[in-house]
């Protein structure tokens, strides 16, 4: 009898995903938080402002309507918008008919990973990445296999690397990130296309993980959209325009696959909040208003980029987009699990350690996030050079 | 080449699930609504009315703060707050740390399949039943075992079709739904006891979906939580709190496993909608508001139950909850999508064929919603009757 009670609350072996590390050093913070300490927040990867005034004013308009399921796919009206969106700031001409709006770009993964890929399917990854990636492919049965990035490529995945992993055994998927987490690089438009028509060359599929565009400081971010018709994009509202909790998303697919993600949408998840869509697409009037929130970003990237060095901080990725600067502290540790703690309860600065983000290098590295004041900018780069200088 | 991008934009095998035909019907009334016609709505099974009033008036008020992500188990106090409403309700004393919020019931479905069975692992469901607990299944690549129900057995499972269908080959988890869609019949609680010990006993994990719970007329409906510590709980705001857009719901789990389900959670979802658990948790206080609603289900059903007969369609399945009447139209027709069509048409009805719900049997039965207006079932009643004695 105790034996059938173990295995009745026996977890699935594929349910085994790690979790995030960075929701431990939340709790950290909030312990030390309690204790009346003042702590800079660098470790979240959430804007620090609220959704535009267009999107809360249409949310509020909203809820003296019945709030009901939509159609699978998204409303009709938001789909349009999103696509008017790829006109405006790409010069695209996007069918809204290949628009989906998704439950966040988490939902936006569940759809495409189930859609492209079979159980037992490899896909290629940048190393450092955005860890769901993988956990989520692994829970689906599908192999992360994860291709390491250096300073030779600037931190971006390259066709060469990509062929080599795809002659060791056949790559049936590559998802790539541009801006990317945790690192804040980009790849140029050219070398996108690049890699995308190496991938399509072989047959292997492709997702472009564009959640972070809009902040974009190095150069313009360019749509996979524009660069292939196959490929598959994954976008959010959570970044650009300030809305992480609503949980609205959006994917931009190959006409012919627009129906099965239709059909696994109706099952999946019904449809996507509501209020969330009505205020997606009212989001999109206030562009002026995300727009200074960005040029907050870049001035906290200046300070960072020129205070870390001076501070002890003076290696890191380029810092191209997203609100990351990924940064090496081989100097100091070869335990970043280890020095974000230390820097938590000695300097009063929370952070994530890389080990998230790089299961191989991980160690070396620390995630900042600067998504808050320029106050709390200056103030961390104080904070850490009298730390690492003491 | 021609090849290549052929392969590029080939769905999974795993993708390849059916979709609702009822919005198939929807797309339908909307073309005859669009000529002018005022057709009766009995098709979709959500609730007419919005969500209660505290709910709404607690979401207008969040809109003046950031809506940022929450804790990926959902927000403390939404957890507290369902588990008073165990204590209140069911008198069970239920451990809020047990309690996980989802977004809906489907994100439910999807972090418990995961959560519990491996790929290929049988899992029982009563037939007819809700599609996508077979197609979420089928997609993560478990098998789902269907049970014909039949007047017997007061059309519930019975423990000798389970102990039937385990012995045919293994089961690894069973599902069962009371009240259930689309038969709207219930299992009295020593029934429902039954069969979760017969499961349990043989090793076969209980997943409980009561999302109709609270849309009960027959007989009060008893959590499985109380019934097992192992089971599965899984529960929505979209019926009874009559929140369907909001795509807010709850588990509630075994100890054991809500470590497992949190990992999930942060890796699928990241977290659930903001705004959706703070209205979530005020619609608790709007109690009042959804008896009335309920009432209005309960004189509804009244007069389907009484009018239907003499309208001619006099087999049903036993009414007891949520707001589905389930009748047998073999008297007129063995191709219940034909007959939905004819009856949409002729008679201005919507409602939705069997098939959707049961691939063997289905072509013989017919789903009415009855979560409209007294005045619309009034008129559905005429309005069928007329049509089936021209």
């Amino acid at each position: 009898m105790l034996e059938t009670v173990k295995s009745l609350l026996q977890p699935s072996k594929r349910s085994d995903v790690p979790p995030f590390i960075v929701m431990d050093v939340m709790a950290a913070v909030a312990a030390l938080e309690a204790q009346g300490h003042h702590v800079v927040h660098m470790e979240v990867g959430q804007p620090d402002r609220p959704a535009p005034v267009t999107a809360l004013a249409a949310a509020a308009a909203a809820l003296g309507q019945r709030i009901g399921y939509t159609e699978a796919l998204g409303t009709p009206s938001l789909r349009k918008r999103i696509a008017r969106h790829y006109r405006d700031t790409y010069r695209y001409d996007l069918d809204p008919g290949r628009v989906v709006v998704t439950t966040g770009s988490s939902g936006g993964f569940i759809l495409a990973f189930l859609a492209l890929f079979e159980p037992g399917d490899r896909v290629a990854l940048a190393n450092p990445g955005y860890p769901p990636y993988r956990h989520i492919l692994t829970a689906l049965g599908c192999e992360p296999v994860l291709i390491e990035t250096s300073a030779a490529t600037r931190f971006a995945l390259s066709p060469e690397a990509l062929i080599a992993a795809h002659r060791k055994a056949p790559l049936a998927g590559l998802l790539v990130a541009s801006p990317a987490n945790p690192t804040g690089t980009m790849m140029e438009a050219q070398a996108l296309a690049r890699l995308i028509s190496t991938a399509e060359g072989l047959g292997i599929k492709v997702i472009s993980d564009e959640i972070y565009h809009g902040l974009d400081y190095a150069f313009a971010a360019e749509t996979a959209a524009k660069l292939s018709d196959n490929a598959v994009i994954i976008n959010s509202f959570s970044k650009y325009f300030c809305m992480t909790g609503w949980r609205v998303g959006w994917m931009v697919l190959p006409e012919p696959l627009v129906r099965t993600v239709e059909r696994l949408q109706q099952n999946f998840a019904i449809s996507v909040p509501t209020l969330s869509q009505i205020a997606a697409e009212a989001a999109f009037d206030g562009k002026a208003e995300v727009e200074e929130v960005k040029h907050g970003y870049e001035e906290n990237r200046r300070i960072l980029t020129e205070g870390l060095p001076k501070a002890g901080l003076d290696k890191f990725l380029p810092v191209d987009g997203a609100f990351y600067l990924y940064a090496n502290i081989s100097r100091f540790s070869d335990d970043s699990l280890d020095f974000a703690k230390r820097m938590l309860n000695e300097a009063h600065v929370a952070a994530t350690p890389g080990l998230d983000f790089d299961p191989i290098d991980g160690r070396h590295y620390m995630r900042f996030c600067y998504s808050r004041s320029a106050a709390d900018m200056h103030e961390a780069v104080k904070r850490i050079g009298e730390w690492l200088n003491r």
